[in-house]
């Protein structure tokens, strides 16, 4: 208001001085970033995150805001885009926050962690609670400010070759799994191996491993696994939401027009909301389609899952005793999760539990 | 891409003629709107999600495009926002789609019907299945283009002032309920009644009705009806995740420029977003404070569900047979809504089971 009445009585010499002039220099800001994502085109629901986040930024923009996609490998490592949107190499990449824990295990509470809040509930804690606060004063350092873009959802708990009954059943068992689920397992007497995404069909098909773990039905799909090992698990006590996220690199960001800050921010909401959509909207013709090739659906036994808990809790016990970090974070991310948890076996719970019996 | 090169041969007579003087414009382009909501400010979640709406078109536009927002009552009545966007009073409007459902049932489609979709598989639906293709070609008769802006998550069953243990207890009762739940209530014996909303603790009170369903627990706690009706029962099977609307007229929205539509629509995806997270943010501490005041926690009885479940198929059945729109329309819901249900009881289910077991 206080801008439009300064050019009213500026007159039209003052327009031209004083008011289109800087929205000339707005209008003509062309800038170009580069992304580079995680992630091969061949995981098209995650790829696509940054396709729909840059085409947002370019529309809202009138095209003078570009920023290019580039596939892990092509300009950083897959697991290097932490590295490079901190160094400047590229002014933002799309990625899991968990492929940075040999750094700090506290890069999984801006992801996923044994046990931790679903996709709605991370959203809420990152929206609405103090997750976006925490994780930002986090990232600060590393001289990167992280948005959400995009969750699994739940993940599926995995292929394995023979039937998973008890306990005992996960001694000696080779299964590719990492990070802090790798770390869970291990103490429950699976062997976490560390096999290239691409040799591990290979792998499960001669019994090199007995089992791996992957997203959820629709990533699991191309991928072929139920012909060799055709027992599918679920859940992923270790994934109830994966969560990816949007870094940008600190300086390139605070060197962008204020309206263009606010185009970032708004157009990563928009992609959190769409990758989540899309999986939820992919992964149920998935499911079926693997079932009708001889997947065969099981439930995680109760024993397991109540182990891999009491494991998880002593191992977040440990983080909070020797990193500062994590413990300040999960103090807050954990008071969360309990609240979340308490309300949503009323109404949430009970409306699902109910369709889910009936016959649609 | 084209364009830049256009500019780069044009020479600087050209960047004025033909490059600069539409960019000019495009900066220049002062838009003011107005945004009726349904909502009074005492609602807040609901009313801050115009305000986040609006904050970010503003943002994002440098100030440019300002869209004021009114109360319900102000510019349109509550529910007349349909009819002011339809005609242009107003150039947008929030405000729940079921409200309209007297001119035609299948405005519920865009906002909740019954045993309908949860919130996440609404958002899916509308997003990356066949919802907003669905849904706008509805609303194209009636001048205006829809957005999902928010969600209320799945809503609490109402308070009574007795237990209801069975359907008998339904035959007679006197509840606040409307909508396509108040016909299916009717069926089971209810008597729906229409109080304006001010009055309706006080009907309460005095037991000239005996229940009142509203939202959930955050919106629930301002109006106090736990010192009157303490049964507190879940899910509201009539309220699964209750949906808002962003409603546009459609001249308004053709006259924008592109990159303004694209803002309009991505501020609208932040909205939605952040309104389902605000929910979820607030319900739990809401909760607490409900049950610690004395409200009684009770699930809805299996054969109440039950027999409401088949009413409302039955009414779904005669509004197929009856109301093309709504065949249309439903066909694609009820069976993306069949697969969600199916995907969902898997990995999203157990985890979710598992977790709200788990002493956190």
């Amino acid at each position: 208001m206080e801008r439009r009445s300064f050019i009213k009585n500026a007159g039209l010499a003052g327009i031209f001085a004083a008011g289109a002039a800087p929205a000339i220099v707005m209008a003509q800001t062309n800038i170009r970033w580069r992304l580079a994502t995680s992630f091969p085109k061949s995981l098209d629901t995650i790829y696509n995150a940054a396709k729909v986040f840059s085409d947002r930024v370019s529309e809202m923009t009138d095209g003078k805001f570009q920023i290019s996609i580039h596939v892990g490998g092509e300009l950083l490592p897959a697991l290097g885009v932490l590295d490079g949107v901190s160094n400047g190499t590229v002014e933002c990449g799309h990625t899991i926050p968990n492929y940075y824990i040999g750094k700090d295990p506290a890069f999984a509470l801006d992801g996923t962690i044994p046990f931790g809040m679903n996709t709605r509930q991370m959203t809420a804690w990152m929206y609405e609670g103090n997750g976006l606060t925490l994780t930002r004063e986090f990232y600060r350092p590393h001289n990167i400010l992280n948005f959400p873009m995009g969750n699994t959802n739940a993940q599926m708990g995995g292929w394995y070759r023979k039937e998973i009954n008890s306990l005992e059943d996960l001694k000696g068992l080779k299964m590719r799994i990492s990070g802090l689920a790798g770390r869970v397992c291990e103490k429950l007497g699976v062997v976490p191996q560390n096999i290239p995404g691409g040799e591990t069909y290979q792998a499960l098909e001669k019994g090199t491993i007995d089992a791996v773990e992957w997203v959820g039905p629709y990533d699991d799909e191309k991928l072929g696994f139920y012909k060799v090992a055709p027992y599918y698990y679920f859940p992923a006590w270790w994934e109830g939401g994966g969560q990816f996220a949007l870094y940008v690199n600190t300086q390139a960001y605070d060197a962008l027009p204020a309206a263009y800050k606010s185009i970032v921010a708004t157009a990563a909401s928009h992609a959190h909301l769409t990758l989540q959509a899309s999986y939820d909207a992919l992964n149920p013709g998935a499911l079926k389609r693997l079932v009708a090739a001889g997947a065969k659906l099981s439930r995680m036994p109760q024993p397991i899952m109540e182990a891999a808990f009491r494991e998880s809790n002593a191992l977040y016990e440990e983080l909070s005793d020797t990193n500062p970090a994590w413990k300040k974070i999960f103090a807050d991310y954990s008071a969360f999760r309990r609240d979340q948890h308490l309300w949503f076996r009323f109404a949430e719970a009970g409306f699902d539990q109910f369709m889910q019996q009936q016959k649609l």
